[in-house]
């Protein structure tokens, strides 16, 4: 791991990151703030999966977190949302919701993408285990959000594996990609047309399979250009209604899609989160 | 006044506005927050001045300095660094320290820099009145904060009109540009060969030369690499001793010179200016 950035902030150190990936096989940046604390103390992991087009400088520079990190004891970490270099296959057209900053956090399995575009594994075996090695990490107390894709990512990740993150929430996330335009085009891209693949990574999908957390936390703007045709929270809705989930849905008004309106309940999240990590 | 953008965020909304200015001969864009409030109610109003090379972007986006306004219900201004577009003189060499980026809120008298170049009347004159008629805002009470060049900025206007600005504080200010190598390239370019001209836009000056303030906040990260050779907070220090101004000058340790140090502190600052601006 080689250091590219610290910077002292709220008391705390936000760096930036990068490795040799060996499941990208590709080299990847990603950011960790830790919030000051006693020495020797291990401190739970927060993890943040940005949207499409971001790396993890989005969220670094405008997300707002360090403050409600720095009182909560919260490491806050960043990945990228995809693998980028020289060789990484894009989309045909350098269009912006496939390809590269659109990983959609699978592990593709179609070509030519399925060399490196491996970000569920990156994102929930890789980076974990460099996360542990580097940092004050404890990482019996983890937890996930993430926004739009990275709320989608975020949501699979948290109903897949719900023993391992103890707190899941998004913001404006793609609850159902499966039946919606970013992910009809991403999907078969990465997985091929086997629905069942698609299913899951797809946290309706999921739940209606029988996945199961105790408690999802939900911030959606009414002004969100892609609230109606891309997102659907309701289906998310009817999905942990009908399994019995506790979501809490708040559709925020007047928000967009923008860092304007994550920053605004980022502190919301991390306070719900802290509480369920202990 | 042209509308650029606005978002909703923590309540209330961050816009991007931009207008013909007579005083630059320019288009300038400003960034202003109004945070919640009662209808007809009239606000505060906090300038801050930002540094060399910055637009309104930087604070508006890293600054995180919504939240407090929010609270705390103060509208926050965020004005360009220097006039900007085809025509305008800059650096001759378009060096980052002078011309476009890098007005230091003066009022040229040089050519060619005269005739646009007209930061002090913008921020203090023009923007003002602008302010005052677009938005909820007390104009009886204004406060004024900024970073590097701009806290020179503030710190200069602050003192020279102590009646009109309730509170005045800054981030790692240049205080004495007349004797470091930033002022002593721009003064004399936009002002001229007589150091009198200069002093009027010099904080440790104007205070030997008898401005006073009540009291002044000042942050400095002791990591800055700026810290020796620019801004030599302790110059300030001394003349606000001798001058018996109310200075807290805090060195806060391990910080730099970027938003991260600012963004750390910045809700800090905006108390102080609430509890003066009552």
């Amino acid at each position: 791991m080689e250091t590219v950035s610290t910077n002292t902030a709220f008391g705390g150190v936000q760096g930036v990151y990068k490795h040799a990936s060996k499941e990208t096989g590709t080299q990847m940046t990603f950011s960790v703030f830790v919030p000051p604390h006693a020495e020797g103390a291990k401190l739970p992991v927060v993890w943040y999966l940005s949207g499409l087009t971001c790396t993890h400088a989005n969220v670094t520079e405008k997300g707002e977190f360090r403050r409600a990190c720095a009182e909560l004891g919260l490491i806050f970490v960043a990945p990228d949302t995809s693998p980028r270099g020289e060789g990484v296959p894009d989309d045909a057209e350098g269009a912006y919701d496939f390809g590269l900053g659109a990983g959609f956090y699978v592990d593709a399995t179609e070509e030519p993408f399925a060399k490196n575009y491996r970000m569920w594994s990156y994102v929930t075996e890789e980076l974990p285990a460099l996360v542990a090695a580097q940092f004050p990490a404890d990482m019996a107390r983890q937890s996930i959000l993430g926004h739009s894709m990275g709320g989608h990512g975020a949501l699979t990740i948290g109903l897949t594996y719900p023993d391992r993150y103890k707190a899941v929430s998004a913001f404006a996330p793609i609850v159902a990609p499966g039946i919606v335009p970013w992910g009809e085009k991403a999907l078969p891209l990465y997985l091929g047309n086997d629905k069942a693949a698609w299913r899951r990574h797809d946290a309706v999908a999921l739940i209606e399979d029988g996945a199961r957390v105790d408690a999802l936390l939900v911030d959606q703007g009414t002004a969100d250009n892609f609230l109606e045709g891309q997102l659907k929270p309701k289906l998310l809705e009817q999905a942990c209604k009908a399994a019995g989930i506790d979501l809490t849905l708040r559709m925020q008004e007047g928000y967009d899609h923008s860092y304007y309106f994550i920053s605004s309940f980022m502190e919301d999240h991390l306070r719900w989160h802290a509480k369920r990590l202990g």
